[in-house]
């Protein structure tokens, strides 16, 4: 009988000493490897060739699905997991598991097998069933659709972005609890990621924030097989990746025999967990495809291979030709020691918790709140409430006062910009950046994250937070409104897996003013009210900005985007926090007929309601909405939505944006068609129409328009859109 | 009296010597400089310092802007357009002038202030007007807005991708025409960038093309103040810039003292230009704000400065305090004469062309028509025209049919993909890939590009190319349709430009199939819908395809992004590439009254059809309409859009994508209001229900809920919008 795989127990010292400096360490200083040398197992091949295989029959079944990564990067794969990585299968969400993100994720074949071996909750039948519509292992790997899986990844270099949030939340929670003897948050990030991730820019940004906050805990490992979909990475991409890497802070290594050489990856990754002061870039060479006589090209991959070269690549292993799905026992056994390593990981853990909630008290109380994912009891209170007396006040600035506040109620925020702390308002005066200390610009405790101009990297890294658990981190980022574009492919990543992360966008609209048109965001709101499983805000005054984040934050598996001005705001009539969460309410109403509704958001309301009392002064009967939330309105029932928006009257939709996402909600509209304007803000409002003067002609207008027109409202349709 | 500043014609051997590797040399490889040191003149430091204070006196007078960086960097601007700069301010499109690119688009001061003493459209009073209503100063650079001005700039990093695309169209152009002795195109373009372009992962994706295509006519200097909105970089950017461009395979220079060393700024200029097979950069260290008591800290970044402080740094420089907008005579007399030099060179270089096409009448006349910026004669009837007998095809296979034909028909059509050539089916059997010769993969006259997996950089490098000018390359760019999201930033900067740069989108909405949610967009049409001068296409066959390349060709000033389909389509009963040009048309008609209009684009036109056949059959009668392009549909005549879509029965839309931007279009919406799923791509579409029965069901009920209401078209609005 071989002997069982090296228990992590042995391999790592898991007593902690005495160590002052933990509070600001990114991961307990003192767990160091026992077994410094690396024990070859009679059947690690025998378990790297279950993979390879596995993921072969995977793909073959579904037809469809890349074949080549795995069966590269088994080996790594299964030295990672068979000697490093601390994690209980059976309970997926053990708060210091160590986190592992596939960047290259439609290597996905690979990540469900190793799923299903260590015993996640994923069957064979879900194997069998890879990319087939409702099954658990999806085209790419998504979080919180399958057990096991930490991120959504497959948009290449979200996965890197992800990886270095996951660290950065690790390094803030470690270093907020852990406590001389209770190294409760010590976990590693792994991350596998390929040619394609480190192309992307998303991923460059990353690294770059990585490589200045010293991110100890973060190993990635390359799989360089040189191989892309347009052939060899020589038709595009031949920059030297381990200098660019080392340019960023990184600590580099190679393995250069990346299809066989298990001791070169054990000592690698060995070696990255002793540097604590820089992530850990592996580069393994690897050959895409291995085993298959197209093996080193892009023939596999992303398609399916031919069944005499998947039968010659079975035999070529040693494995039945014809079979297909066969995991021999040896991989069985080896595997469900991983778990059974992983179990005791978690109990042990579990123990010296409930010590360390014993000792610390407040700690314990407030760690054991975060880990059941509630916000503290009343941290609600804290939000401002408003009156029409007070002073007129950008929204930015009545979020600056909102975040103050966050900060003291709920603990697990954090927040941070993308270089425009001043402009965007995010940072409370008591804040400590969150930096390495040896910067001596902050510690790891700080909740202040520093992004730089790194929009893309920034929304990756929010998820990687989001996704480290719970209420362990809430992260809150900002920029200017206009450059979330830039950031896109996160926010949709953010909707698609749900991470409560919330977007301070910034100088919104022409508002903006001077900084002209390439500044003035014009389709935001529309491409980000069309993201499913988003909630785009745009508050109009005070009370409408604290039902903002009060959704934003109540809201624990939906992103928030707040869409403020960088101009001042008059407090509204009818405004109040809980007419505010309703997505749309009257602001202004008449007592029974109505000639005309305006609908409106942010700071069009206030022009609205200058507007209605022109009209007003003349007779005309006019009605003010606003709507500061489409998708939260549109998810009321349709009678509170017809009170809103009745039929009768036309609606009139005012709006500095463009119009194309108002269809379901007014009968005309008036917006943005073209871009704005550079110029001060109240210059550039009156080019563009939105005056209070403007908006009551045309108001008039629409209301001739209509007259002796039986008029429905644009809400009393038999299918609900927004 | 001091002598003139030395000529260009001085500096750089104009001679032309044979040089059989001609064609596939960026820029022509016997140009040298005679003048290999320096040599300072008298009123350098007036010109710098007139350059800085006057930068000083615009921001003042708007009081906006950015006075810091271009106080710094005016020494080295006055260096480049003394020394180096071919371009002729009177004719500001000349060809072959070197080109300019501001990616610190924030500087702009700078570059307003240098457009003005070049003699540029550019007055006193414009620069008096700077970040007012309507000004030819906008707060950032705007091309087709400001004489002078290349491309769009200050949304950070852009610039930086789009000099790589003035660099490659160079290569490219100068590959295709020149020839020995017949250097027609040769220009440098010269980039300023800063630590914020640095930073952003566009710049990074775009360099390390860059240097993958060994662009030595390409040098940027980079401001480097180590400051940026939130204070010292040290807060956030700490990595080794240099080691990193190096990784990325530029030659890289470092001018330490970059307030006053302007031999060394000659010296590095010099060399980089001698570098003919890689970018150079160029570090120059500056003090950002020099001269201001606040210099070297983000205090002069982007406010304007005190009076005294003004006063004080006026006096510094010899400048009377007092004056405003002051320039002296002999900073008026150095910026006269580069403007002479430069129309010496533009009449040399048409003397040059006149006898080329003389001696190449072929390609002289094809550079003519290019230069007028006309398309080659009757280049349309290439487009491919199909009838209802013709097999179904997936219209990315059509766009493949359509690139192939442009590629014969329109020489300078160049096409590329971010690595998905063989899924996107851009490249055209015999194209030659654009690549440098060293690699033995193509050559610089190639006209197939390999971006790499890089779409944000590929965005804003076809912007670059097509701020080439007229003709001379138009750049058609790839990628599936989801992750155009990526290059969202760079695409907005398309369309705010002017720029005519063909996105073409395959693999559009859940027809994607087995990849699953992570690839399948949802609510990149609404976004880019909502974009302004913007086309978004999405053609349900044949001719709706050959339509969309037809419009996307035409309109030089407007973007394009083709929304295609990975799988088959068929060819629809009343479709042609007129009817489809005016952005919708009937597909089928009713014969009086009508009891429904479907109105659809893409791949849920010929669903439409199916369920419109299936309601015939019951008696229905039902109408179905195809609306490829909004924008243009909302172009047409209102009595156009009211024949289409007319009063008097209700109109559904069906669209495999987020309703947000039906609004104007219809009166009920059947969209996705979810993410997709994971399948076979007919097995999704049956999961969200687009099939003719369950279409055919979903328009009874619309049928039935509308019966008895007085209905009004969806365009019959005093107000049009999209």
């Amino acid at each position: 009988m071989t002997p069982a795989l090296a228990p992590l127990e042995l391999l790592r010292n898991d007593s902690t000493e005495g160590d002052a400096s933990i509070a600001s360490a990114p991961y307990r200083k003192t767990r160091q490897p026992v077994k410094m040398t690396f024990e070859a197992h009679a059947d690690d091949w025998t378990c790297i060739n279950t993979i390879r295989t596995l993921s072969l029959d995977v793909v073959n079944k579904a037809n469809s699905g890349h074949p080549g990564a795995p069966m590269g990067m088994a080996p790594v794969a299964h030295i990672l997991w068979s000697r490093f990585m601390r994690c209980n299968p059976k309970s997926s969400h053990w708060p210091n598991r160590d986190r592992f993100v596939l960047s290259n994720g439609h290597a996905c074949a690979l990540q469900y097998v190793l799923l299903h071996l260590l015993g996640y909750k994923l069957s064979m039948d879900d194997l069998k069933s890879f990319r087939q519509v409702d099954s658990t292992c999806n085209g790419h790997p998504e979080v919180h659709h399958t057990d096991g899986v930490e991120v959504t990844t497959g948009p290449l270099g979200q996965g890197f972005g992800n990886a270095v949030g996951l660290a950065m939340a690790q390094a803030q929670v470690g270093a907020t609890f852990n406590k001389d003897g209770f190294s409760l948050f010590d976990n590693y990030t792994y991350m596998f990621t390929g040619d394609g991730c480190l192309q992307e820019g998303v991923a460059s940004e990353a690294a770059s924030l990585a490589g200045h906050l010293q991110l100890g805990n973060l190993i990635a490992i390359y799989d360089s097989n040189k191989i892309t979909i347009d052939g060899d990475t020589a038709v595009s991409f031949t920059e030297d990746v381990t200098k660019r890497m080392e340019a960023y802070g990184w600590h580099c290594q190679t393995v250069e025999q990346g299809d066989d050489d298990l001791e070169g990856m054990y000592s690698a990754i060995l070696a990255a967990q002793q540097v604590k002061d820089k992530p850990s870039f592996i580069t393994l060479k690897t050959t895409i495809g291995f085993g298959s006589k197209l093996q080193g090209t892009h023939g596999v991959h992303g398609n399916p291979l031919k069944p005499d070269d998947t039968e010659a690549i079975k035999k070529k292993f040693g494995f039945d030709p014809a079979a297909k799905f066969a995991i021999p026992d040896a991989t069985k056994t080896a595997y469900a020691k991983i778990g059974e390593r992983g179990a005791k990981l978690e109990s042990d853990w579990t123990e010296l918790l409930s010590k360390y909630t014993e000792k610390f008290s407040a700690e314990g109380k407030d760690l054991e709140r975060r880990l059941a994912g509630k916000l503290p009891d009343g941290w609600e209170k804290c939000l401002p409430v408003y009156s029409q007396k007070d002073d007129a006040i950008a929204s930015r600035k009545l979020s600056e006062t909102v975040i103050t506040k966050l900060a003291d109620a709920v603990p697990e925020f954090v927040c941070g910009s993308a270089d425009l702390t001043g402009s965007n308002l995010t940072r409370w005066k008591t804040a400590t950046d969150f930096q390495p200390p040896s910067t001596g610009l902050g510690s790891y405790a700080g909740r202040y994250m520093r992004y730089g101009i790194r929009e893309h990297g920034m929304g990756a890294i929010a998820n990687g937070m989001a996704a480290y658990g719970g209420n362990l981190i809430l992260p809150a980022i900002s920029t200017f409104a206009n450059f979330t574009s830039y950031a896109a492919g996160a926010i949709r990543l953010s909707a698609l897996s749900g991470f409560r992360v919330i977007w301070v966008a910034t100088h919104d609209s022409i508002g903006l003013g001077e900084d002209g048109p390439t500044h003035q965001p014009i389709e935001v709101a529309a491409h980000f009210r069309a993201l499913p499983n988003m909630h785009v805000w745009r508050p109009a005054d005070g009370n409408e900005t604290s039902a903002a984040y009060l959704m934003a934050m109540m809201n624990a598996t939906t992103p928030s985007m707040l869409l403020l001005t960088r101009q001042n705001l008059p407090q509204l009539e009818n405004s109040t926090i809980a007419h505010a969460t309703k997505g749309g309410y009257v602001v202004h109403d008449t007592d029974g007929e109505t000639d005309l509704t305006y609908v409106s958001t942010g700071s069009e309301v206030s022009i609205c309601m200058e507007a209605a009392k022109i009209l007003m002064d003349k007779g005309v009967k006019v009605r003010v909405v606003s709507l500061p939330c489409f998708e939260i309105f549109a998810a009321q029932p349709k009678d509170y939505r017809m009170s809103i928006l009745p039929d009768g009257h036309p609606v009139l939709s005012v709006e500095a944006y463009s119009t194309v996402s108002w269809g379901a909600l007014a009968h005309e509209h008036y917006g943005m068609s073209t871009f704005g304007a550079s110029g001060p803000y109240k210059d550039v409002y009156k080019k563009f129409g939105f005056t209070g003067e403007n908006i009551a002609s045309v108001g008039e207008k629409v209301i001739a328009f209509w007259k002796g027109k039986t008029i429905l409202s644009p809400q009393n349709t038999c299918l609900v859109a927004i």
